[in-house]
């Protein structure tokens, strides 16, 4: 197949397929997803990303039908359809089918399982990313990965509209996070990244930096920072489970970061061995 | 028919339709809605509604493939479909179906109308309601009226737990509204209620209910105000297009309100005429 979308155990092409109109995702956006890639149809950090999307559920208080090795191994076997061993592999919950109405359906309502195989390989960590700054006005449930996602539409739109890569978010002077990445900088050989707090959603391909840092002896120091720091660091790190470690060249018009490009080739290195050794 | 479901020109029962997996409304809640009564299979202050939909709409550069005419046409027509007079008329846009991308789609790419007719009547303003307050976690779009809902939907849950009707949301001291409604306060003849900003709602029946205090010269300050303000309040007041002015007997399982009944039972009357009058 092309592609793959699935539903509840039914599943066809993407453009195929149908929900019920009554699914909570619909009036709501009732619902958490998680998201990784494969290669060679094996998934990466699986284990990882269904650890997150288990708890971005349990925080909702949305029970998934299924136990983890359950859905592991159906990810596994639907990623096997897809012509292509590179893919976006992408699942979502929503809390159940019924009647409009806020609060939650009774206990007799299942969530509903989504997901999402399309064609998609990982972006070449060489190519400089362009990014611009946007006012945070996101919700405070940022660590949940949820589909509530208008102002990370809002930030992709004017990305695209600015000619650039990523939308940084700020609150005030505090950079937070981007609009669909993490966000960190590299200030005196130090790798400076924000804490995982309800303000940024905890990335996988950022906690797999920090390992890496870690192996290289590079000082790790989880504190917030500022837009003026960030404007002035030595690298600025973009990461995220489809391009794990790009170096931004500009952010809003403005020169940035190349000023340690060694340690940001280092990184990028390990990251894109540890994804090969995996998938091979 | 028992209720309705509508979806780009098809319609049927609601709990039969079914809409493509790819609506944009199933991976980022990217859309808007709006929704009033009907009576006689008349509907209440459907002007107004429409324009508040527009309005959202346009805030998030949403084209509504009706004209005004059109969209109000069709909700009368629909409501005369359903068996009951007496209807929850409830409508969204949705930005358009396409493979999941943040950014939105090309402009070849049409919204997609929703339309969801239930039986359903305004309540009976003379039973008093029961209050909790949280914390408002919201975005801060609180102003356009999307189908971001997670935060309301949390806040229902508790709300429905504590045996209460509405939860009170506030942002620190500041009370903004509550979770699917207005609040306001009536304190020494006055009716105070927050200034339509970004962080609320421009309710309508909040709009009706100034309007019938102007009739009625009562005085009145859109100014915030705090919880303490509230839980000292002579009147405690939760507007919205279902419940028209409820006015609450207890917050938190404080005792609230109760010493301004006569002024609250003028607005009411009054609302309740206005309605009836329009929907006769």
């Amino acid at each position: 197949m092309e592609n793959l979308g699935f539903y509840n155990g039914e599943y066809d092409l993407i453009e195929n397929m149908k929900i019920p109109m009554n699914d909570r995702v619909c009036y709501f956006g009732d619902g958490v997803y998680d998201a990784t890639y494969s290669r060679n149809h094996k998934i990466f950090a699986l284990d990882e990303h269904i650890d997150r999307f288990y708890n971005s559920a349990e925080l909702l208080s949305i029970k998934i039908p299924y136990t983890k090795d359950e859905l592991k191994n159906l990810l596994k076997d639907l990623v096997k359809k897809v012509d292509s061993g590179e893919q976006f592999v992408y699942w979502q919950v929503t809390r159940g089918t019924g009647m409009r109405n806020h609060a939650f359906p009774g206990a007799e309502v299942k969530a509903n399982v989504w997901i999402l195989l399309t064609p998609r390989s990982i972006k070449d960590m060489s190519k400089k990313v362009k990014l611009i700054t946007l006012e945070d006005t996101r919700f405070l449930h940022c660590n949940i990965k949820t589909l509530n996602l208008l102002p990370n539409v809002i930030a992709a739109q004017k990305t695209e509209e600015a000619g650039c890569d990523e939308a940084i978010f700020h609150r005030g002077d505090r950079v937070t996070e981007c609009a669909h990445s993490n966000i960190s900088i590299i200030k005196n050989g130090v790798f400076k990244t924000a804490p995982t707090d309800n303000l940024i959603l905890p990335g996988i391909a950022r906690a797999h930096v920090i390992k890496m840092c870690e192996r290289f002896n590079i000082p790790v120091d989880e504190t917030p920072f500022t837009v003026k720091e960030l404007m002035e660091a030595d690298e600025v790190i973009v990461t995220s489970s489809g391009q794990f470690c790009m170096s931004a060249c500009e952010v809003d018009g403005k020169l940035v970061g190349g000023k340690a490009s060694e340690i940001v080739e280092k990184l990028q290195a390990a990251l894109l061995e540890e994804f090969l050794e995996q998938t091979k």
